[in-house]
């Protein structure tokens, strides 16, 4: 209970935060000397390369069968080297039973106490998380620090703050006194939220803590141990949360098994087996959504899914088509557009975009949004930086087989030199024009730097096409610029019953493929693109039932 | 607004008592004459009969293609002759979805004002709700009365109390001020609780308001346009209420359609029609299994189930022992063993049980408890009026079947006369003595007045086999007589990892088969018995989704 004071006002702010849904955050989001210290980029820095080539001994790994390991940094193209204890199905199954045992008696304070604790032990290792990030994923320095460590640590506390609400939202005992003629009937009622048994989380290879910590901390806050199987080839980040986890627990004297990481090896994929064993109740998922979908299939499971989406644009009339274009440029060419939240379609009326000197020419939006973008990228100070590098080879592959299948370039996808990683995997925005009855080409999630201008007969089509792809093949965010206040009326209509977050008249420092902890819920659960969403009440309370139990009042 | 006015202090009552979970109702449950007024029974009856062999003009009718029904009372055996409007599947489908398009624009409050006004329409009739539930259920005249008139609506008053309470919790808008350095990034947000769709309520012979109005009320609240599908033998009682609810629309100016009847002939089912339409999203249905996991499992709706289930009496020791007996005499005649939550399986050492006098052996319990159920509906004055009728004919072809397959019968099942309604199907509980080996015969629902006693070698194996059973096969009810703490504590534990609800020691006037609204959660969803729960927060949440926009703050 010394820990629950130590951080209780951290979660009431969190609670409050929740609700309020302004602004907040509880870890500094910049990568300042002044914050986190003179010395702690360098000391990240130096822990993460002394880690390569290394066994990951930080973790549980007492019953572990073996060590494997086979990431390789987008940047460098090296392998990294470290290898992770690899267990046996049974073993995982076995002590996650057993810790969870334990765990579901711990209180729901003592539980939050020890998560937010483990948050603030992480946070001491932000910059190495970030440099992990960085050379798994290809982000760029700033938004892997950002991402992978205070915005995941923030999506993490969120979480634990609605479970520890809804945990304390019926009483634990109650005298329930009823009037019957000229008795009264008492019975001493009592609840328990009972957790459903082992959460499976599936990580992906671009956001491996931001898209796992939220079901790791909720399975953890309402009583479920839980298992984390990271993509292959994003281990590293995910594995340093896990490790202070367990550090956290064995400090307490429970189990470190209450949480524990599941790596996958190429010889030997464990997600199938592991998702359709009896006693794994909970599966938090990221990635395709075959996978997904095949997960969302079997019977008796909690699954929450992020799958994939088409996520649009919806150009109209702007009060400042430079800054709008601008601001897009940086939408799709952050991360080259490998956030799941990136825009892919464009959407632009043949006859042109309105703004304050008058209707501008498609072709001319065209051409100014494909200069800014390269703009962007040949900005030695900035291209490399924010593009960053492609995680995968195959995103890489479908940039090329895209650029081929003979829809009009406009802007071709090149190379872009990054002066610190000259081997670095990297590809500036492919921008292709389709017109609007080349639905078979941009229906689809084309993952990676691409972007389809997609010429409609006016606005009105725009708006039915992101809508209705939306609501056949998902999508986690929609951007739109219009000047007219009944168009903006349609739009939200119409994108809101798709279940797409919308984003209107972007110009400025904020951008569309953001989501902000404690303010902007990540999926809505309205769309095939994600049946869940960061964090509503039902990504909390699907993981447990609460059960009653009574008794006559003495 | 003047409506919500009229009902505010009503609905934060009903917030309070959710949070509460103490004693809370807003319809009184007595049939007396002081408050419900001297000729209330009376004039309900005549309404009742009035309607007979006429056709339901009071709902919606005008599209109606014909008009059927085909309900007969399990007192008279004699057809009510009361017929409904039929429509063709287009018509119900579009005039739910043109309907919905109106309904989700009303606003949260105004929502929840018209639907308690509908409660308080519906309150005006309740003695002809309970003629209307005994001549379709067989229900006992005062069950009838309670559980489809005043508990059925604090139900659905409950649903909607959460329901206003969820809308209300995200604000409708923020300012989001983020600082940034010299500067702050400033976002208007705002949210809206996106309904889901056509909200489809599939309802049960046995319970035909009581288990359907969560699922409407929850529906509705939630901006969703509903359509009731009721048993095709218990339409009436809850036609009533889809009449003042389109009374109550069409009072304000709405259209009526916001909820309709949709009742099936033996001709032309149409429930599988009306759950696999794709603007069919979300699904409440209470009744058989295999219906009920068929509907689970079509992908793409949100699915509210209650299923069969083995509910079961853990007897391990007692203060005393004549009481336990006698309440669970009770339990196991009320609506002869109708009730979803009524106890099927009774655990008993070989040992015996445990009282202040000693140990009472096995066969002395069994026969004292065969005999407190032969005294009650023995006599004259109890009997028939709590045990009622047996709904359907394949219910009293099970208890035949079910003396019939081997089993050592303590007490057989037999008619039980009424003097008021000679003609009634009725029959007393069967009970049987199996062994704990004989696992076949009593792991499986035998709905109706069935009860098996199963003699366990010691109160472990029935603990083990009543959590067992209801893992596997789902319960919704579980009660338990000890006296010993440790005894307590395991039949806890495991009784609660098995999702189901527990009452101990019920010796007075409540019974285990009985769930108050605004206190006891029906249902856990934490076993195959049910995956939904009245009226947990997930009851609400999953019938809507929170989508976002936001704009840069002028």
């Amino acid at each position: 209970m010394e820990l629950f004071k130590k951080h209780e006002q951290t979660l009431q702010k969190a609670i409050e935060a929740n609700h309020h849904r302004g602004f907040f955050a509880q870890f500094p989001e910049h990568p300042s000397p002044a914050v986190y210290g003179e010395t702690a980029d360098a000391d990240g820095l130096n822990a993460f390369e002394s880690r390569l080539n290394q066994a990951y001994k930080g973790l549980e790994h007492s019953k572990a069968t073996g060590w494997a390991g086979a990431e390789e940094s987008p940047y460098s193209r090296q392998a990294l080297g470290v290898t992770y204890p690899v267990f046996s199905l049974e073993t995982l199954i076995d002590e996650a039973g057993a810790a969870g045992k334990i765990w579901k008696k711990v209180s729901t304070a003592d539980r939050a106490a020890l998560l937010v604790e483990s948050l603030e032990r992480v946070s001491k290792r932000f910059f190495e998380v970030a440099y992990a990030t960085m050379h798994t994923t290809g982000q760029g320095y700033m938004m892997a620090f950002q991402a992978s460590g205070p915005h995941a640590a923030d999506r993490a506390l969120e979480a634990i703050a609605e479970g520890y609400e809804q945990l304390s939202s019926v009483p634990q005992q109650v005298l329930w006194n009823k009037p019957a003629g000229k008795i009264n009937l008492q019975m001493n009622k009592y609840w328990r939220a009972v957790p459903k048994g082992i959460n499976l989380v599936i990580g992906c290879s671009t956001f491996p803590t931001w898209n796992s910590v939220p079901g790791i901390y909720a399975g953890l806050i309402t009583g479920n141990p839980v298992i984390v199987k990271p993509h292959p080839m994003a281990i590293l980040p995910i594995a340093i949360f896990v490790e202070e986890l367990q550090q956290t627990f064995k400090a307490a004297g429970l189990p470190s098994n209450i949480v524990q990481l599941a790596i996958d090896t190429p010889q030997q994929l464990i997600s199938k087996q592991l998702a359709e064993h009896k006693s794994v109740k909970i599966i938090d998922f990221t990635g395709n959504a075959v996978f997904g979908n095949y997960l969302e299939g079997i019977a008796g499971k909690t699954v929450f899914t992020e799958k994939t989406g088409v996520n649009s644009i919806i150009l109209d009339s702007t009060e400042d088509l430079d800054k709008a274009l601008g601001n897009l440029a940086f939408s799709v060419s952050l991360y080259s557009g490998q956030m799941c939240t990136a825009p892919q379609n464009i959407y632009i009326p043949a006859a042109g975009v309105g703004t304050p000197g008058g209707t501008v020419p498609f072709d001319e939006v065209v051409n100014r949004f494909a200069a800014a973008v390269k703009g962007l990228y040949e900005n030695p100070k900035a291209g490399p930086f924010v593009l960053g590098a492609i995680q995968s080879e195959a995103t890489h592959q479908r940039i090329q087989a895209t650029a081929a299948a003979g829809a009009k370039v406009i802007l071709p996808s090149v190379g872009i030199v990054n002066p610190q990683f000259p081997q670095a995997r990297t590809a500036s925005p492919l921008i292709l024009e389709l017109s609007s009855s080349e639905k078979q080409m941009y229906s689809a999630e084309c993952f990676g730097p691409i972007v389809f201008i997609v010429k409609t007969k006016d606005t009105n089509e725009s708006i039915r096409l992101a809508s209705e792809l939306a609501e056949q093949h998902g999508a986690l965010s929609c951007g739109a610029y219009t000047t007219n206040p009944e168009t903006k009326e349609a739009i939200i209509e119409a994108m809101t019953d798709a279940g797409t977050t919308l984003s209107f008249n972007l110009l400025g420092g904020v951008y569309v493929n953001q989501n902000a902890a404690f303010s902007d819920f990540h999926g809505t659960g309205g769309n095939p693109a994600a049946n869940a969403s960061f964090t509503n009440s039902e990504f909390i309370s699907k993981r447990f039932t609460w059960v009653g139990y009574r008794e006559p009042a003495a």
